[in-house]
């Protein structure tokens, strides 16, 4: 880990943390992780305007201009290189008791070296037992509570593949561990709705604007799993790997049709932001 | 918070924790609380059963020697008073990625002054729009992803009343924030099962042992919320708070017939494993 900022000031080994600290003690928080292009995160204000939702939702505290120094101090003279930023709010310490409002917040901001051949690299997915549900706050916020997509990514790893395909508990398809998903059928994206028990990714969103930007439609909606099998690609969107083909679920291959178009049109976006576009 | 052990000692304020920890990042852990009288921890062995039975599920290392020397070290000398004992294991720091399995365990240890005025009062529930998912790990095991009972207990404690009664995705009963429910209906006890989306708590199943020993039939099984309404009672278990009766749900009350034999054997069990009753 290359730097380590923790509640106003950079921190070289260990964290001084409360053993109270709800983020510890009950995944009572939320995180967001973010590229570092040049220098820059990478569509920095929807990542902060996505955690503040939550924060407000969750009724944890978030003070957007201490976040904000916070990261222009962990990013002055940060290597040029790829960087991963990530960014976590705990509701603090308190007293014990689920309903407990906390103290004041603890504010945890990382950076680390991220290597650019990890992206844009095609996939193998395996369906996982877990299912997602979509009246969980868990489901539809960054929270730390993220033991259901560690346990999913388990099972996959388990069975040989990089990551899960989860569906919600009526039975379409939600996401993986880590990703939204797309298919890409007949020239129109589709990708699950935001009540299907999905964390609406911000790289989700970057794409849905790069298509329109390029005149191809989407449509957000419920998949299911079988539409996949018959889609001309499929792939998964995130923060850090930005686009990755699917090429197989379940060990059966899947279609895959040239994405260069739509990756293109991404990476201009990043470019245009950060001065240096994400692949090398 | 009166004693706090931390990876092999005794902390007197802050903890050293590793920036990396899955504990805090991502909620990849597991805990256990316990009631402490007359310096024993109750039902222990229960506890800790369950707990390793959990981190064996989800991969992380549990030395159960390790363990019970550290409750022995922050239990001697302890106060006679009423405790409760919180036991967290995490899966260590790792480098970035979901399926990463972790360096050493944190283990963290608390005790806590408890007061006994809050067991057996009591509790009026109001309905969760958060439903538990019998699919989630989360929903099973003891992991610190908590972040839905909060949610819920938070949703509960804005409507006035003091824990929520969640269902599960298929709209039978599960449980509460913090405790399982039975009810007691023409003699019998009726208590969700295992499969409901539950955490099969301690106190749950000395519960049903407990009846057993007084001839009282137990069921587990799916349990419909209209039969709240017409059982002859209904109560809450945990581990603290050992048996609370649910007087009204959604502010409808509930029958409350008299269930001071079963709670006197959960007492007298209490007692003998303790060499004190919980009732002060």
């Amino acid at each position: 880990m290359r730097r380590v900022w923790f509640n106003g000031e950079l921190k070289s080994r260990t964290l001084p943390l409360d053993p109270r600290d709800r983020g510890l003690l009950l995944g009572d928080g939320i995180f967001e992780t973010l590229l570092v292009l040049n220098r820059t995160a990478l569509w920095a204000n929807m990542h902060l305007a996505r955690m503040e939702s939550a924060a407000k939702e969750l009724g944890i505290g978030f003070a957007r201009d201490a976040v904000d120094d916070a990261i222009a101090e962990i990013l002055d003279d940060a290597p040029e290189t790829h960087q991963v930023l990530r960014i976590t709010l705990t509701r603090g310490g308190s007293t014990r008791g689920l309903g407990s409002n906390g103290g004041t917040p603890t504010l945890l901001i990382t950076l680390d070296p991220f290597d650019p051949a990890l992206m844009f690299q095609p996939v193998m997915l395996a369906t996982s037992a877990i299912r997602r549900n979509p009246t969980s706050p868990a489901s539809r916020l960054k929270t730390i509570s993220y033991i259901d997509n560690i346990a999913a990514a388990r099972e996959a790893a388990a069975r040989g593949m990089e990551d899960a395909l989860m569906l919600n508990v009526a039975g379409a398809v939600a996401c993986s561990t880590i990703a939204n998903l797309f298919i890409l059928k007949n020239g129109t994206l589709v990708t699950p709705a935001r009540d299907q028990g999905i964390l609406t990714g911000v790289t989700r969103q970057a794409l849905i604007s790069a298509a329109g930007q390029l005149g191809i439609a989407t449509e957000e909606r419920a998949v299911m799993p079988a539409e996949l099998l018959s889609a001309d690609a499929v792939f998964l969107t995130n923060s850090l790997r930005l686009i990755r083909p699917v090429k197989s679920l379940d060990q059966q291959p899947l279609a895959q049709r040239d994405l260069s178009e739509i990756e293109a049109s991404l990476c201009d976006s990043a470019r245009l932001q950060c001065g240096r576009a994400p692949k090398a």
